[in-house]
């Protein structure tokens, strides 16, 4: 096995494993028609792997899956990459630590963003996953670095991996790709919760020790080792 | 191929397509039990195919689709088409541009049209999609041209492929079929996810220079070339 | 073919489709677990077929519906019958011209039945289907006839196949099974709809010359001739 | 059939009903990704079968289920338990005609425990399966014995096999893992209804002699003998 194709390797498996993921944000129901996509990084190359821009999920394969570089020009694919590669490319080059990112328009999270509203940590489940408050990232319109940077600046200093983004929708990033997907889905399922407690009074507050302390072990303990 | 098979070929792929397109109404819930539907305008020859009335979408095929003249009389087909049929039909004949006409009660996008109040435009895939609000159309009884004039009066003048029609529902337009399938799935996520938003608090308005520059770009840029 | 023969044969189609039809009810989501039910007349022959009681939906097959007798009593079949059996066993008894009846706790039908309010006429499918309000019957406990009762005395004067049971859920009549499953789907489309419209404001009224040309022309000139 | 070769096969068989009975929480929207777990005694051991940690629905199989003292301590299985294994062993030891146990952080259910108010008794099916109002338990921090404490002192003098943890969601019970899965199916469903009845309004309450009159025909009269 020479490096280059293991390389070649390396992306072909992130191909099957991005294109695969889309199928968690329809099984969820965050997304509609073409509107959300997952993207990987390629660990130790300067390049993602994208779903293609306009392309319908139950269309989407490995082959047509798009890899670009850090600066989001297309570097392998015949498809145009989906319309939110800048600013996903900007917070691989701003954040090393990050290995995927997913974007949606989940209903009950896009619902807070057009409120400018962060979503409160009134769940365990939400102290687990985000410890603390799900942070409301500015209103950026599409087209140059302005989403990248929001996204960046809002979740450089938060224990949160999601971001809402005003009036627009969910950014959400992770170690791997599949761990972005999961902070997409738990991002939902907790402004939905939250949202629908709220419509009929005000959900107690979490005390912020057992909030650290929900953060600290669900980070450490949970799941197979 | 003479000119009569290749009009026969056009007919028989458009059969096939509006059929299928139909999945998309039942997938996003935007209909229940037959109350919806989708029609394509035959290019070039004043005539249009759509779905028979209260026939369920299990048994929808090619077959079972109905060929109708721009006056709504039924030119080939067994089953009695869309009730709908004459509003589609007025559409075509004054809106020359439209190639595909979508009609539903899709749950959320009816709310807002029994108060007849319009979507405001608070998301950008609101700005994308419809360019502005998603406005509403006048009360209108089945059975003349008054359904057919109240969608085409509302947006002969809109940005908007999609008018709410006062206490019924929701009309889309598009180039195709399949566009304006689009524009009601994009319709009824919109105005969920403002109507959720609004449940707690206002949205925040987005800029009419921002809504013009995204319509724009999503017009001209989104999606493969 | 002896008279007899002919009997068996009409049970045997009708166990298969009252089996069939409660697909129907799961599809649209207006019955969880093993609440809710549908059943049919024996035309000519005072009995009805019903689905078995506590049964779950995936196990139900067209051996296990339960014949039963006008009265409610077993005739034909292994299982209890539902405990619903009385009160729709009641409703044959006096409304000769109801060949099916449907039984649901559907959400936001049920909403509305625990606050003891009518769904008002605000939606043309409302006047379609309902021909007006969906109105509300008594609370009424199960065990006699107090249920089946409630629903007759609802529904004799009134244009509305559904009535909603104060606290408890939905009861839907028909010519045949299948008018009285598809009346159960549409009220809970009309009464989420307007549910949904009414969270954010007043819906507007249909005029009553308006109700009524829509219930008249959908009972008469919709669908298939 | 020694004794020790019964207690493998009990074993076996509760390893592939609480496997399959994870389909039902997918089925009916209880849980997200990992969030929520079914387990059941083994009659007569000391032991508990329950999901592994952090695994996908889609990849539970009978044998990746752990067989765990009523400590908590694995006994059996290659997989780390369910992080609310802790919690169900405590409420197996304290009472003993518990055999299955499920939690779920439902949407509804989960936003009536996040204002830590309990679902008032106001229909029918509430009556039926909870005897009452569905109770809150306290907030309690997972990793000792707090939450299996609160369970068990909410359960221990109520009706209902339904608990809302404070903040956080739902555990339920039953004489088997099934029981306790219809009666998490059943809470979200009454939860969600009043919670969308109490949104226009003041559900109407049910006076108690009703209440007990349900309650007790339903547990001894609904179903198959």
């Amino acid at each position: 096995m020479t490096a280059v194709s293991d390389a070649t390797d390396t992306i072909l498996r992130l191909r099957a494993e991005v294109c695969a993921l889309h199928e968690q944000l329809t099984r969820y129901q965050l997304v509609v028609w073409t509107a959300g996509n997952v993207s990987a990084r390629v660990p130790g190359q300067d390049l993602l792997v994208i779903k293609p821009s306009g392309v319908s999920y139950d269309d989407l394969t490995p082959a047509n899956m798009v890899v670009c570089d850090l600066q989001g020009r297309v570097v392998e694919g015949e498809h145009a990459p989906s319309s939110d590669t800048e600013a996903q490319a900007y917070v691989y080059r701003e954040m090393p630590h990050v290995g995927g990112v997913v974007h949606t328009h989940s209903t009950y999270a896009t619902a807070w963003a057009a409120r400018g509203e962060a979503v409160p940590c009134v769940l365990t489940m939400g102290a687990d996953e985000f410890g603390g408050e799900i942070p409301v990232g500015p209103f950026a319109i599409i087209g140059d670095d302005s989403i990248g940077r929001g996204i960046v600046d809002t979740l450089r200093d938060s224990r949160s991996p999601a971001v809402l983004m005003r009036n627009h929708g969910v950014f959400t990033i992770g170690p791997t790709a599949k761990a972005a997907v999961k902070a997409a889905v738990m991002c939902e399922d907790v402004a939905r919760t939250v949202h629908i407690s709220r419509q009929l009074g005000e959900p107690l507050a979490i005390d912020q020790q057992h909030v650290d302390a929900l953060f600290d072990r669900y980070q450490n303990v949970y799941g197979q080792r």
